[in-house]
C-alpha cells in the first residue's frame, strides 16, 4: 500500500536509470553468466538500455565479461559475470565472548572471516571499543592491500540499538547509552566509507535471507540473550524506534523463574544459553555466575551427550524446545511469519529443540498448520551477525546506491 | 532494504508516468487547492509535465479546475483541487451482532455510513453472505443512481482470511473455510467492480492511518474477540501466509482462565468484550452466554457507572487495562509500533483503560520509555472497518492504478 508519508516519490530519468541498474546488476549476480540479450528478454528493457547499462556497469567494474561463447542457440553472445574484484564489505559483530569480523566480495563470497576471543570487563564499553577498533583496522588494512575499496563497515552488538548508532542497552555487555557510532568513527579517524551500528539479530536475518530466500523471515540469536531479527515481505522490520526483536524478554509465565531483566518467566530464563547449560549440566555453577568464555565448551559437551542419549541431556533439550515454541506461536501469531531459522546455539542443538518447539508450536497457533511457520536450523555459524552486517553494505548496492565510477564513463 | 525476491523490478516510462501520476494526485490530494506551479516547486517535476499529468488526472475526473486565485505573490493561477465526484469507493463489515457499509469519495469523504442489526445463527454462512449481497447491492445502487461509478468494494471480517478472501476461521461468526470471496461474487451477478475480503483488522488500521500519518501504527479492535491490524514502515503486515495479528489469542498466563479457543489465559479471556461485562456487570449473564446483540446496551451500562464513579466498574476496567498493556508490550518489544489505538469498546472505555495499561506496558517494555509505544484511543467509530475496507479501495488509486479516463484524452 501507498500511503501519504511513505508514498510514491517524484520519478525522474535519474530514480529510473539507478533503479534499472539495480535491476541488471541483480540479474547478472543470479543468472551469470548471461550476455546483454538475456538481459534484455527477461527484464522487458531494450537492447540499446541494457547495453548502455552494462557499460555504465563495466565502468564502475561491478560487472565484466568473460568471453564470448558459443554453446548455445543463435549468434555468439559476449557473456557477463559480476566483477566486484575492486570492493569488499565489512561486518564486524561484538559479543559477551568474541569478537568476529567477515569481509565479503561483491559475489556475496567471503574474503575474510576472524574470530577473536574477548573478555572485555562488563560495563567498560572503551576497552571493547578499542578492541573493535583494531580488529575494523586489520579488516580493513587487508582489504586494501589487496586493493580493494571498502564499501561500507557495518557493526553487531546484541542489544537495542536506535538508528543514529547510539547502543540504548545491551544487557550481556553491560552497556548503557553507548555512542558506539561515533566513538568507533572516531577511534579509526573519520573513515570515509560508511559506517553503521544496528542489533546483531537485525543483521543476521540479513545473512540468512541471501541463503534463504525467504521473504517473511525470522533469526533467532541462540545465546546467553536471545533476539530476533524480523524480515517481513522482504523488508526488515525494526520498528518506530529500532528497538524491535526483543524476543528474550517475552513473558511466558508470570510464575515462572526470575530472569536477568528482574521480571519472571521471560523466555530466556527458559531458553537462554546459561538456563539450558544449568539444567542440562546441573554440576556445572548452578550457584556461580557463568563465565561467558565457558558457554563454548559446554554446549560441545551438551551436543556431545544429547547424541549419546543422556536423559538429563534430552530432558533439558525438550523443555527448553517447548519454550521456544511457545515463544514462536508468538510470532507466529502476531507477523505469521513463514520461516524461523534457530541460530547461535540453537543451530548445533536444533535435532533436539526443533520436535518439541514444532509440537507446541502447533498447539499454539491460531491458524491450522502453525499457521505456515516453519522451524528450520539456520544456514550460518557464529559468524552469521557479522555476514550480516557486510551483507548489509552489499544490500544498499543492490538497491541502486553504486559505488562511482573507476573509470572515464565510456562516451556509449 | 531490496532483495533478490523483492527487488526493483525494470523502470520504463508507463511506470515513471504512473508514479507520477499518482505523485501529482497525492499532493492535490494533501495541498488542494494548488496550481501546476506549486506541484512542479513541491515535486521537483518540471512544469511541462506536471502540466501533462494534471491533463491525464482531469481527463480521468480525478481532479478538476476551480477558477483562478489573484490572493497570493506572483500571476494569478488556476487552481486545482481533488475531483473524483463519479467516483465511490465502497466498504462492508460483518461482525457477530452488525453488519455496516461506508463508501468514500475520492478525498475520503463519507457519501454513506450505514449499520445494520444482523442475527445470523453462527456457522451458517449462507444466510450472513445473503444479507452482506443485499448490502453491497443497496449501496452501489444508491452510488450508481447518484452517477459515480464503483471503484471496488471491499469486504472486513472478523476472523483469519487468506490471501485469495476464503475466511479460514472467523470463531465469533462460527465459520470455518468460508470462500466469502467467491460466494459474494457470485451473489452480486460477477460485478465488473474488483472484490476483496480482508480480516477487519487489517482494514480498520488503514482508515486509521489516513487520520494518524503514523508510519508504525496497530489498532485494536475491541469487540468479544480482538485482534491487531499492524502497519510497519508505512506498509501493512499481513505475514506470509495473511495470518498476522491474531492478538486475542496471545498467551498471558498459563494458569490463568479458560479461553473460547480451548487455551488458558490468552488476552481476550481477560479483556474481551464478554470478560469485561461478566466483570463489570457481575449480574449480568455471569451463568448464561452472552448474546451478541446485547453487547452495545452493556458498554453504554459501563460507561454511565465508570462515569458515576462506580467501584465495581472501575476496577474491572482498570484489570482490563492491564492485561491489555501486559499484551500490548509483546507488541513493542517484538515490532516496536510508534502508535498503539484502542478501537471498538476499547475507544469510549479509553479514559479508563489507557492509564493502567500505560502503567503496565512501561513496566514490561525492555526499552525505556515504553519502546516509544504511545496507547491512545482510536479517531474511528464501529464503522472503522468498513471505512478501512472502503479505505483500500482508495490506497489502490493513491498506488497509481487509475480509473480509465472518462472522456477522450486531451491532445495535450
Amino acid at each position: 500500500m501507498i500511503t501519504r508519508d511513505s508514498g510514491p516519490q517524484p520519478a525522474d530519468f535519474a530514480d529510473v536509470r539507478a533503479t534499472n541498474l539495480a535491476v541488471v546488476l541483480r540479474h547478472v549476480r543470479t543468472h551469470a553468466p548471461c550476455s546483454r540479450a538475456d538481459i534484455a528478454a527477461t527484464t522487458g528493457l531494450n537492447k540499446a538500455t541494457v547495453s548502455s547499462l552494462v557499460t555504465d556497469l563495466i565502468d564502475r567494474r561491478l560487472v565484466r565479461e568473460v568471453g564470448m561463447t558459443e554453446n548455445r542457440i543463435g549468434r555468439p553472445a559476449m557473456m557477463l559475470v559480476l566483477d566486484g574484484s575492486p570492493y569488499a564489505a565489512v561486518g564486524l559483530e561484538i559479543n559477551t565472548d568474541y569478537l568476529t569480523a567477515v569481509a565479503l566480495d561483491l559475489a556475496g563470497v567471503r574474503l575474510l572471516s576472524w574470530r577473536r576471543a574477548f573478555t572485555g570487563a562488563p560495563g567498560q564499553p572503551g576497552q571493547a571499543i578499542a578492541s573493535l577498533a583494531a580488529l575494523a583496522r586489520r579488516a580493513v588494512s587487508k582489504m586494501e592491500r589487496e586493493g580493494r575499496q571498502v564499501l561500507g563497515l557495518t557493526v553487531a552488538v546484541p542489544g537495542l540499538v536506535d538508528a543514529d548508532g547510539v547502543v540504548e542497552l545491551a544487557a550481556g555487555l553491560g552497556w548503557h547509552q553507548v555512542d558506539l557510532r561515533k566513538s568507533l568513527t572516531a577511534a579509526l579517524g573519520e573513515p570515509t566509507y560508511p559506517l553503521m551500528v544496528e542489533n546483531d539479530a537485525n543483521l543476521a536475518v540479513l545473512a540468512e535471507q541471501r541463503l534463504s530466500f525467504t521473504a517473511d523471515l525470522v533469526y533467532l540469536t541462540g545465546g546467553a540473550s536471545l533476539g530476533a531479527g524480523i524480515i517481513c515481505d522482504g523488508r526488515p522490520l525494526r520498528g518506530a524506534r529500532g528497538f524491535a526483536g526483543e524476543f528474550g524478554h517475552l513473558p511466558l509465565d508470570p510464575a515462572g523463574p526470575l530472569c536477568t531483566c528482574g521480571r519472571r518467566g521471560c523466555l530466556e530464563a527458559y531458553a537462554g544459553l546459561g538456563a539450558l547449560i544449568r539444567a542440562a549440566l546441573p554440576d556445572v555453577g548452578i550457584e556461580t555466575a557463568l563465565s561467558p568464555s565457558e558457554f563454548g565448551p559446554h554446549v560441545d559437551e551438551i551436543h556431545r551427550l544429547a547424541k549419546a542419549g543422556d536423559g538429563q541431556v534430552l530432558a533439558a533439550l525438550t523443555d527448553v524446545g517447548r519454550h521456544l515454541g511457545h515463544a514462536v506461536s508468538l510470532l507466529t501469531n502476531l507477523i505469521n511469519p513463514a520461516c524461523v531459522a534457530l541460530g547461535g546455539y540453537f543451530t548445533v542443538l536444533s535435532p533436539w529443540l526443533i520436535p518439541p518447539a514444532t509440537a507446541e508450536l502447533a498447539s499454539r497457533s491460531v491458524a491450522a498448520n502453525c499457521g505456515g511457520t516453519r522451524l528450520v536450523a539456520s544456514a550460518l555459524d557464529s559468524s552469521a551477525a557479522a555476514a550480516g552486517g557486510a551483507t548489509r553494505v552489499l544490500d544498499a548496492i543492490d538497491a541502486g546506491v553504486l559505488p562511482p565510477p573507476q573509470t572515464a564513463p565510456s562516451p556509449l
